[in-house]
């Protein structure tokens, strides 16, 4: 099958890849449209030495399984199924996990992929394709309320007004909170949620300005950038949480005397629930449509690549078939 | 009066000191007694630019106020008792906080000071002075349980084998946690509660022992070491928890992929509440009198932090009278 595959630091198509084996209590799913990551970004620098299909936001059509012939996204995070975490049903923990696209596991930049069926989920008529491809990363960005407590969170800065920091402010914002966004392009302000603010030039000043020292209770840092963390400590009032969403390519360098002498709370937060996602999607609640910056045939991989790595580019999606 | 007066890194004994002036709602106590902590040791190489007199870990005799004569111990941050923080009773994060011998505040290391009077509390009579010197330190160490669940944080690694970190091994074990401490000292067994393991090796080691790898609930750092972070992350299972127990001299740099792939949470964590350490000192759950490495009368103030600042020197103590 025809698929884009990365090894070295270099991404090709290949029309000779491997179908994926049919398995017990896997489904094989055809790929009709999958988005570009910052992530898949990373992989191409040699983010956890990936050699294979990436891609891990996607919809297409389950082939066989239990929902053979309808329109699936599916969790990306495949566990044993027999360790604690997967009894648990947080297979996203599983320590022999692979990852879809990302460890150890052919991606969405294929025609076909497979995943566990209990990965799987049908979508909603009243979410199309474009919006489907974002239920990962909506999933991603809905987690933060699953370990912080919006109610006395609701003062929330993001910091990055990237794809995921818009959609981490719908997040927010769906959760009841007031977002700040901080980022680069005031422009974003269209993108995000109503009664949200944009401030520019907050996560490169030396000081964050006074008036906003202590003043959020929550920061989510979805730049991918070690050096924001510094700059979001002064800024969360005492016992405030701030929570990091993406991994960085760089150490982070920072003074935690603050973490501690205000008590804060620094959280870790990856994948999270498509089912939530899926729901917000349904009912229109986060127009990720907009979101889209160009769509390309698997064929020009290559370009999409290209012009996801331009800085400000939102999301660029992967065509695999047009009949979805 | 008497006391030791640090300025420009220098501690000097001085016989001129103000005596702390009466004030409504505020206490005189006589110190009979006073620790030195790491905290102190900071202050002397530059920490918090503090002038003035050092000390926040005493026993004394209230002169004044609602407890006139008895013995007493008090919590070390003074708030406005006007603001949010102070008037949900939580004084330790009161912005315009004073903080004994720390932050603007005259500390211990003087035959007088004065606290909110809803600071102190009375010593009962079964804790001796040694013990309630301890009072301090065993109250932060038993905050670990405010904001973790320990029944869900069973496995604790203690990093730093110094006083504080043998204390949080008690206040661990106290919770009904298996407590590993990692140090420098196989000999502090002697001093940990019964149950417990030292492991040495950990914190220098390049890479952790396979078998510890994510064999931890909970990792608790105790040891004012930027360079303990990193090591620690690995150690802790998904979704588990480090604890920041001390600021460090130097900034952190730790690679935190690993906070956010395992979703794990790091809080910083300073003063808890007396009362429960008081508690738990009156019966005598936690044999903190091992710790006392010698006892200086307030003269030999140089002499006492020299010892102090002696590598593997456990509490040293300041005498200032000895009517206790």
């Amino acid at each position: 099958m025809r698929g884009l595959y990365l090894d070295s630091g270099k991404l090709t198509l290949r029309h000779d890849l491997p179908e994926p084996d049919p398995r017990p209590g896997w489904s094989r799913v055809q790929v009709l449209q999958a988005g570009i990551c910052a992530t898949d970004q990373a992989l191409l620098k040699g983010y956890m030495g990936f050699v294979g299909v990436p891609g891990h936001e996607f919809v297409g059509r389950a082939l066989d399984g239990p929902l053979a012939g309808r329109r699936v996204v599916g969790e990306i995070n495949a566990g044993c199924g027999e360790c604690a975490a997967c009894r648990g049903g947080d297979s996203r923990h599983c320590q022999e996990r692979t990852v879809l696209g990302i460890v150890d596991h052919p991606g969405a930049f294929a025609e076909r992929l497979s995943l566990p069926d209990r990965n799987l989920l049908a979508v909603p008529d009243a979410v199309g394709n474009d919006a489907a491809t974002f239920t990962e990363p909506l999933a991603a960005a809905l987690h933060i309320g699953d370990d912080v407590d919006l109610r006395t969170h609701r003062r929330a800065l993001v910091a990055g007004d990237g794809k995921l920091g818009i959609l981490c402010a719908w997040a927010l914002a769906l959760g009841g909170c007031e977002v700040t966004v901080a980022g680069r392009h005031p422009d974003r302000l269209a993108l995000l949620p109503a009664g949200a603010n944009v401030q520019t030039g907050w996560l490169e000043a030396d000081a964050p300005p006074a008036a906003a020292v202590a003043s959020f209770d929550l920061a989510v840092d979805a730049t991918g950038n070690a050096t924001v963390l510094p700059r979001l400590l002064p800024l969360v009032r005492p016992r405030g949480t701030i929570v990091l969403k993406t991994t960085t390519e760089r150490p982070t360098q920072a003074d935690l005397s603050l973490l501690v002498v205000n008590e804060l709370r620094l959280l870790g937060s990856r994948c999270g629930e498509f089912a939530p996602a899926l729901q917000a999607l349904a009912r229109r609640a986060v127009p990720v449509e907009r979101l889209v910056a160009a769509h390309f045939p698997l064929e020009q991989g290559e370009s999409a690549f290209a012009r996801a790595a331009q800085k400000g580019t939102l999301k660029v999606l992967l065509q695999l078939r047009g009949d979805g």
